[in-house]
Parts: structure tokens; C-alpha cells; sequence
């Protein structure tokens, strides 16, 4: 069982359905750009940008048209360019059924998923973050694509208005053998989840592993200078005490030739800095080799595979 | 096998779908109205609604969910209000694969269709209509829903430019053993498909039979006052020699009761007078009960099922 939206969960998502037939993907509804943004306005719906992705995730590979079909973005058309055809697919079907979660199901049976994708609330409510400077930022994506100055760290972040878990995604997480927290954006895909109230006592409750996917490189305007340490800190922030039976981090620094691709995009490597982690007894931090062995350091989804196969 | 856009082919393909497994619906590339017309100006592609339509009609029954959608129509957004969600999925595929026959197929195993849905031709040209005023009428929609005087009946119906057959439906026609024209809108849905250069010589060629379903009730701006023998003469205008096998004619005139809530749009019954048909030897023409036994006056199910059971 997974938590949280954002690239890198669908990886792990991705990296896990060949050998488990029970994932749930519980995603966040912070998202409110792009075409997801458009039809949260004009719909007044929840936003199915994450729901989509984590449906490629875990749809079968027996037909790759229809999961690239899924991601398809328009590019022409005065009124379709910029939508992607399985949000448009999501809309069509939430309208016709009346039931975001009934939306979800069907979209699922079209791309034949293994597993279910859950929104994590079915309330809907915005982002809203305070940088150290007390600077106020309103909405996902003005946090995900910074106009403020990246090097501020971010104090705080909230849902306005507050939001309640969505039943499913409690009974997910009670029933659930593990829960993955992560990899992903810290504040904008991690975190959103754990806004929601009910969600930090689903934690606590249930019987799961809790398993924390540190990330591997840190993000400009989000985890600016970010170590392993300072994930795990910020996290804890949210969680309402000692949740986490494992954190997992990566302890394989690329070559600098690898990492000189980054510098554009101000991202950095995560020092693994299991010595500076305030963490309880009970939580054990695994530091091991995550990332590919080349190309975009990245979650290597065979290495994240071996560590759930051990943990679990 | 079967030929023409239009309600009425669709109609004749769902009701043969259970019977005959090698089922061809070859779809006229005419229209130019409603969410079609705009993605036609907009993507520069061949016209995805009538392709959508007989999708529907030869897809599996076992989602029915997922016909509903194909035939979902955006009645919100500021881009989207209007167009219809299964023209937007042939429009994405047209994209992905750059083939309009490719995104047909990408759509038709998405929906798990039986059978194979090929348009009549590759090119793109508009429908024109000179009426026995003297006066042009340019595009499908507007011959379709006339802003002419609809007692004025159609001299003559032209493609501009003039489009080749598609050598896949050529192939088809070659290897029906049965070819079914109509029932459907005669200039708008059968006419057109007959003005591609080598459909005739196509139907010339194959050894198939050759039926020609006649309408049930008349269309006001296109078949005003037009008897079955009208349907036939006009027709035969666009077909080169005697291909006609079967003529196939509804002989159960409705109650009074039942053609009222015709008056409004001013369709009324078309009379089956076989006597004034110029019909060659070779055609036969069959006289049947063809309507459903009450509500709508259109071609039931069965009972076309029955007469193509009977000529095949």
C-alpha cells in the first residue's frame, strides 16, 4: 500500500505491481494546476491530475496505447490545448456517474489497474504554505512552481479549508500490511496527505509497517538544501508521534558528472545523514543503494522493489 | 456488411452484431457539424462523429459504461462545452499515431468492438448540395438541418474536392457477401458515400448481394414528400448501372396516433408503392413489415434481423 502522489510514488507504484495484487495508491487532492486547474474551476470537481497518473501506474501493460492515450496532452484546438485526455476522461465520467470515487472505479476498469487508487479526502480544499520570511503562498502549484525565492524554506503548510479523510482511504490504511510514505515533493505531494485530518490516526491505528522513502535529491522553492535528516525532520512535523518503522534513504552518491545535469534546475544530492535523524527506538533507518545506476538519479525501481521485499 | 453514416445504418449494425461475426460498417466522412465540424477545422482531421457512432453500435455490451461515455457530451468548461468525449479519443489517437485508420482501430479495441469500422474515404471535402431553386448549400450540417425552404427538394449533391476511396473499404465492398445501403438520411448519410470515386465500381465488382434498405419516414429539407419509389430514382441517380439485388421496403403503415408526434417536424410516412419503382429485373423488391410495433416509428431490430437472415 502506498501514500501520496507525485512521480516518485507512481515509480514505486509502477516498480510493485508485478508482484503484488493488493496496491492501493491513496493520492493527495492538493493539486489545482494546468489542466487539472481548469477543470477544478469550471467543474467544481476534485482535482484528477494525480488520480490519472497513479491509474498509468497501475494499469496493465497489455495495452500501452491506452496508458499513453492517458497521458495524452492536446496541443491544438482553441478550447482543448493544454487538457490531457485522462483528466478529460476522469470529467466525462464524474459527471456522468455523480460520484468522484465511482469516476476513479470506472477509469480503472477502462485501463484494466491492478489495485485501487484512493483520494485521500473527498472535500475540496487549497494548499497554503508560509515561507521562513512569512511570506504567504496560496495554492499547490504556486508552491510546486515557485515565484517566491527558492532558497526560503517553508515554514508551514495547511488546508483551507480543512479537510476530513475520505472512509476508503481510512479503511485502506487500517487494513493495509504496508504503508509507503514517499518518495516524492515533500510539500506538495508528501505532506498534503498527511494534512487531512484523520489521516495522522489511520496511522497510528493501524497494524502496517510505515515505511518512509526519503528522497534523493532535494528540490529549488520545496527542500532547498534539504539532507536526509531534514526530510525526516519536516515530516515528523506532520506526524503525530513516532509513526515511522522504517526510513529509507539512499546511501549512493552519484558522480559529479551525474549530478552536473541537476545544477540547472538548482537541485542537489541528499547527504545521508542517519546521524543527525532524530528518530525513536523503534524506527530503523535502512541507508542503502536506491538510485539507478545511471542517467537521471532517480529511484531505482528494482532496488525499491528489494527493500519492500525485505521489510514487509 | 454494411455502408452510410447515419441513426438508421447504426441501428442495422447493433441489430446484426450478436448474428454475424465479420460485420463492416463503411462510414461517409461528410459531416461537418456540432463537435466534429470544430475538431475538423481545428486538427485538420477527417471527422471523427459518425466513425464514434458506429463504434458504438458494433461495441461489446459488457461495459456499458464505457459506450455511455464515447457518446458523453461536455456541457461545461470554457474549451470543452460542446464536444463530445469519444470524438476527443479518436481526435488524441489521431494525434499519438499520425493515421486516422489506426486511431479508428486504437478506439474500436478500447470499446471491444465486433467487426471493423472503415471510413469511405481518406480525403477530406465538404458536401454540396444544389437545390431545384437553383441555390448551392455548402456542408453536410447545413443540407442536414436546413436553414433552406425544406419543401424544396435536391437536384444534385457533390463532394468538393472530389475524394478517392479509402482501399480499405475498397477490399471490404470486394469481400462482403452481403452490402447493405441505408436506412439513413439518403443525401446526407448514403449519397456521400456513393460520391467517392471507385464506391461504385466497388459495388460493381463484388459478388456480394446488393440491399438496399428504403427509409421508413421522410426527412423535411432533404425527402420531403418522397414515396419509396422517390428514395429508389434517386438513388439509382448515383449508381452507376443495376447493382441493387434487394429493395427492401417497410409495408406497415402506423396509426394516425402514432405519425402525430411526426407533424412538428414535418417527417411523415414514406408509402411503399413498389408499382412506380423503376427497378431493373435482377432487383428484387421485398415489401415487409420492417417497424417497431409501437412507439417511434423506426426499423426494429428483429425484424431487419430477419430479412437479412432471409437474403443473405
Amino acid at each position: 500500500m502506498v501514500i501520496g502522489g507525485g512521480t516518485g510514488v507512481f515509480n514505486v507504484l509502477n516498480s510493485l505491481r508485478n508482484d503484488f495484487d493488493d496496491l492501493t495508491a491513496i493520492v493527495t487532492m492538493a493539486d489545482d494546476g494546468g489542466s487539472t486547474g481548469i477543470l477544478r474551476e469550471e467543474f467544481g470537481m476534485l482535482p484528477p491530475g494525480d488520480i490519472r497518473r497513479a491509474l498509468i501506474a497501475l494499469s496493465g501493460s497489455d495495452n500501452k496505447m491506452l496508458a499513453e492515450l492517458f497521458s495524452y496532452r492536446f496541443e491544438e484546438g482553441s478550447g482543448l490545448t493544454g487538457h490531457n485526455f485522462g483528466n478529460l476522461l476522469i470529467t466525462a465520467l464524474h459527471r456522468m456517474t455523480g460520484d468522484f470515487e465511482k469516476a476513479i472505479r470506472e477509469a480503472g476498469k477502462i485501463l484494466r489497474i491492478k489495485g485501487e487508487v484512493i483520494p485521500v479526502t473527498l472535500q475540496s480544499s487549497r494548499l497554503m504554505a508560509e515561507l521562513e520570511s512569512g511570506q504567504i503562498i496560496q495554492g499547490e502549484t504556486n508552491i510546486d512552481i515557485p515565484n517566491h525565492d527558492g532558497h526560503l524554506r517553508i515554514k508551514r503548510v495547511w488546508l483551507k479549508p480543512a479537510a476530513e479523510i475520505n472512509p476508503s482511504a481510512r479503511r485502506a490504511i487500517l487494513d493495509a500490511d504496508l504503508v509507503i510514505i514517499g518518495p516524492g515533493d515533500l510539500y506538495t505531494s508528501i505532506i498534503p496527505n498527511l494534512l487531512v485530518s484523520g489521516v495522522g490516526e489511520a496511522l497510528k491505528k493501524t497494524k502496517a509497517k510505515v515505511a518512509y522513502f526519503v528522497n534523493v535529491m532535494t528540490k529549488f522553492g520545496e527542500t532547498h538544501g534539504f539532507s536526509a535528516s531534514d526530510f525526516v525532520h519536516n515530516l515528523h512535523l506532520h506526524l503525530d508521534g513516532e509513526i515511522l518503522d522504517f526510513v529509507v534513504l539512499n546511501s549512493n552518491k552519484p558522480s559529479a558528472g551525474r549530478l552536473r545535469s541537476y545544477i540547472k534546475e538548482r537541485a542537489e544530492f541528499v547527504e545521508p545523514d542517519v546521524k543527525n535523524m532524530k528518530i525513536g527506538k523503534k524506527t530503523v533507518p535502512l541507508a542503502v543503494d536506491l538510485i539507478r545506476s545511471r542517467g537521471y538519479v532517480r529511484h531505482d525501481p528494482e532496488k525499491v522493489l528489494r527493500v519492500v521485499k525485505m521489510i514487509i
